[in-house]
């Protein structure tokens, strides 16, 4: 536990540390020396102890279609320390700081809104029209966040938890928009989002749990994780499954996560009649519904879901794993050192697991 | 005003009356006489005073693919009585009837859900998995429906009003989905359903309301029902347009009426993050969308809609109009009697019109 | 189970048959033969298997002031067999019934709601302006109950619990009015209703629960039921020793069970700013707040809650009962025969119990 | 309107100004000069237009038992200048505004909130728990606020409107509690509050208002913002009339403000069953309720409000008057120079008014 861990006196953070560095609009990144990065008036200095790998920085790593599409302009100014998702503890803070105290132990919203613009203004911060990301990543010795995005964990999360704390609050996010309790729910897509969503979905006494995925080893995941009726659409048939289960009804709620055309479109279909669907999956290809049985007869309600309810959900979040209600740290499956970072990388791209872990 | 019609005593019913009838599985119908129907003990026989036209009698007096596909079923019995927007006085009563008297004005809820299914038992009659429809149509001097169907009619009222409230009801339904109060509101598709909205839409407050539609002579219904902005999309982009009039926002609420698939596309890009798209539009072609940028990183809040719901939507339809808040009449631009239905149909076919009533 | 039990025929129905009956209007009642009941063409007939006595009972045994002003109506044509929750097997069905069959396993819906009033049109059968309830009571070997009424129970579910379903309802419905996934609650009062209420709550993923009473006895069954803070107000004082576990916040959601305004009030102080009350307590006396601090300043969100909401809450019931994820039998703590129902009543009285069950 | 006034440049900004001062804790005011305010970096300096006369402001000047009780630590440094409502022209900004211009026609929000506390981060800002107002008043002819407080006025506003804006948020926040479209709303005490609520409740389509005042004055002022039904309960049954009118059911929406606890518990009466109660009145009384008969039996649905949703409800404010579908200016009953401020107060007192403007 971080609390057990000797704090850092200010004299003690060195000038150089050890980063994941992307250099080049190109496969792979290096492992290498750089300058401990300056803070802001307004930002915190973070001594990082865990961190996760997202799908983004998988595409990332590889520098794929995706990666030169959306991520060039965030990547415009390599070279670039990698990662978003982490937990650390605070050893510096800027002039201007008030609520971050040095020694606090942090995890952090990646997500910086405005306040000012009409989605602010209105209650979706999430959704800011000027939303802005961290200036540099975060898989180094230590990482300077904004204090806006410094978010306190409870003596009962490890830092290991804290560095799963933004996923989860995606997963948080988005089963928040509806209530599973006591009704049939259906998640599409069972990576790590998918995977906290069970726990989420379970958590808040839904009565069964359908899981697809084309992985098994991700359905056993879920199953771990909660899921009652476990489906690889390789094998069987979503839809049918689901409806054979419901009195032909289909599902209350249905996450799709998958980012899977097919796989979305039977997502509507296996959807019950004025039923609940939560999309979080980004496809690459068009979606083709018909907008008459999917949506228009069907009475359905389809909401988008993306990022964290800055910051209800972290209330949220923070409540579940306070108490002690929903664990999560079962989801992570692999543990590498920052040296090993290929490695990870190297399972992270098969699929085969859950949440992969970096420790500087 | 039917208050001031003369009183039908229960001898007065004949046996024969003219009707409106579907009488083969090819375009027309014919307008000859028949049984006035009987009725069973949960119905009641009322006199008819107005019908409207729907888009559906419309496919069904063309009977083309659409009707073919849809409605084979309901039409298995031919010949059938077409119709089924209507307003009459009840003239007669089946001994279980309780609720509804004679010389009651009324108009009639079209959809006759079963009450026992799961989807009635949670609060969505509307999407009954059992829904019925009358039994036989009601374009002829008297018609059969059950007393679940029978609504009264206000005192203000007119009969002709009546005959819209079916329609009527569509839009309050649709609107209720959303609360457009001091924003900005997109319909797409001016029809009578779409002009019914914009009614609705201007009663509960709405900053600005665009209205877009191939046809001018609609726009220029949607200007008197209230629309603020008029986009012909032939002519103008929707998209730009909605979004420089809206600080390059989009529009809070978007209703997708048109059924066509370019134009559902373009609701979603013109739709602000954040904001509700309520569909009632039926394209006969695919809906292909963007699930990232139309749905999930949108935010997007979509509802399908179709029906009422029964029957909180007839209570605030009635309290709509029994007030004289809102007023609907003028939506009607054409009426004919029930010996001229060819030349009715033909003006519905050519889409020159708002609603057009056919009066026994 | 009661599968296993024979099925009874028709012509096995005797004339006769034991039951409980309230016979004057003063304390106590009787034990005795009378007659099975009749049923009418809508109605079903019911061998009794398990009853459960609620407060109402208690308040009718005794005949106190309560029960004169507010029972006298329903008991008018006394001699009237008692009580109201139970379960059963169907061993008759009238004319008309469709829905339910013989062999049946069944609880029933207490409350009659007429379907056609404003309150049953718009969404709230559970507050009809007419609301009936059984004509007779069901402490009996069989009972008529209508049909609307009857609810089948699922085959997991042992006729026990299925005598629990109506109060279960009760708090399925309260609880339902918030959503305390991850936060604070409060539940003030811990018979039987808040009992379940504290299982509903904790299925629905609460972060801590407390439990306030006057009844140690109570207060222990509430920490088996999931509550994770006891307060016995007699020795501690409730809004300090949550004001004091939440960071002075107070409880994101407050049940108020207890019908005592001293505790009422209290509820309300402990609230949390535009925090969520639901009330079920039917304090004799006046309740004092000061709307200023209570409700306005706090923006408070208050809802009163009974009954049951005919059938969404039946259906979220079974959800949680079928899936096995709620378990409700532990609340019962003690059984008797109908013959020993004085001394089911005496224990009854104390207040030392959960719920109490009678046994044809 | 404001902007054919001649802009100030900064050089022009005396140095002393005359303004209505709170000297003494007693009754009265004085008006007299005093040193224009400095401004911090984060605040911007405003030449006042108009100013409006809040309730706060009538109990200040007299400095009664709850000006004592309430004000005495926002007063502790008197002299301090008196007011809060106002509009003006932005004349000086701090040097760390960004949104704000010189040049800004703005109105304010008075309650800034710390956006660090639970509240805050769970999107109920207006409840924040540091919640601060001005550091001074604002009936001087220069103010200083935050920066986030400024609300720029659209370009329809004029600055005597603009000076109203902050008591429209409070009833446009209350009224937002609920939906009245299509249904029955009552209107507890028709202050500035009340007759701001008529105007908004009309403009969201609510079929019948009822006003209920003991002021006939007020009941004109009541009807010409939109009441349908005017009550006096000195002369007439509040309850009885609304239900009369109502079929006995109650009106679905009450919005009490009256502050009367007596007029309160008759609002919880007039309430429709499963009806929707927002309370902003302050009595400095006990209120006194059934609680079974008012909130539990009634299924009721009570909500406390005050102040505007930060800044959800400034957008929906802004909506409604800058498109011109809702006006409020004619609930200006008075104005005055700030010199005749004693003949001001002196109206206000009175009661005869509706809302009275201050102008420098």
């Amino acid at each position: 536990m971080g609390k057990s861990l000797e704090r850092l006196s200010e004299m003690a953070i060195p000038d150089k540390m050890m980063a994941i560095i992307k250099t080049e609009e190109k496969r792979g990144a290096e492992y290498r020396e750089t300058n401990v990065p300056a803070i802001g008036p307004n930002d915190v200095l973070i001594k990082v102890r865990a961190c996760a790998i997202c799908g983004t920085d998988i595409h990332i790593y590889q520098w794929n279609k995706w990666a030169a599409a959306n991520m060039r302009k965030a990547f415009s100014g390599l070279p670039r320390i990698m990662g978003h998702e982490f937990s650390g503890e605070v050893v510096k803070i800027g002039g201007n700081v008030g609520k971050v105290k040095i020694g606090d132990r942090v995890s952090a919203e990646t997500h910086i809104a405005c306040g000012q613009c009409y989605l602010c203004r209105t209650g979706n911060e999430y959704n800011c029209q000027q939303l802005k990301r961290f200036k540099d990543g975060i898989f180094g010795e230590y990482a300077v966040i904004p204090e806006y995005s410094a978010e306190k964990l409870g003596d009962n999360v490890s830092y290991e938890v804290g560095a799963l704390m933004e996923p989860f609050g995606v997963a948080v996010h988005a089963v928040g928009k509806t209530a599973p309790v006591g009704d049939t729910v259906a998640v599409i897509g069972c990576g790590p989002i998918g995977l906290l969503m069970i726990k989420v979905i379970k958590a808040m006494g839904a009565a069964k749990i359908f899981a697809s995925d084309i992985s098994d080893f991700r359905l056993n995941l879920a199953k771990k994780a909660g899921a009652d009726v476990l489906i690889n659409p390789s094998a069987t048939d979503p839809v049918k499954t689901v409806r054979d289960a419901t009195d032909g009804l289909g599902a209350g709620h249905v996450f799709e996560n998958s980012g899977n055309v097919k796989a979305a479109k039977q997502a509507f279909e296996l959807l019950r009649r004025c039923g609940t669907m939560v999309m979080t999956g980004l496809p690459s290809e068009p979606l083709v519904l018909d907008a008459g049985s999917d949506i228009v007869w069907k009475g359905a309600k389809i909401y988008g879901s993306y990022g964290r309810d800055n910051f209800t959900t972290w209330e949220l979040a923070k409540g579940l794993l306070d108490s002690g209600k929903v664990e999560i740290a079962s989801i992570i499956t692999n543990r590498f050192e920052f040296k090993d970072y290929r490695e990870a990388f190297d399972v992270a791209e098969r699929g085969l697991s859950g949440k992969i872990l970096l420790i500087p």
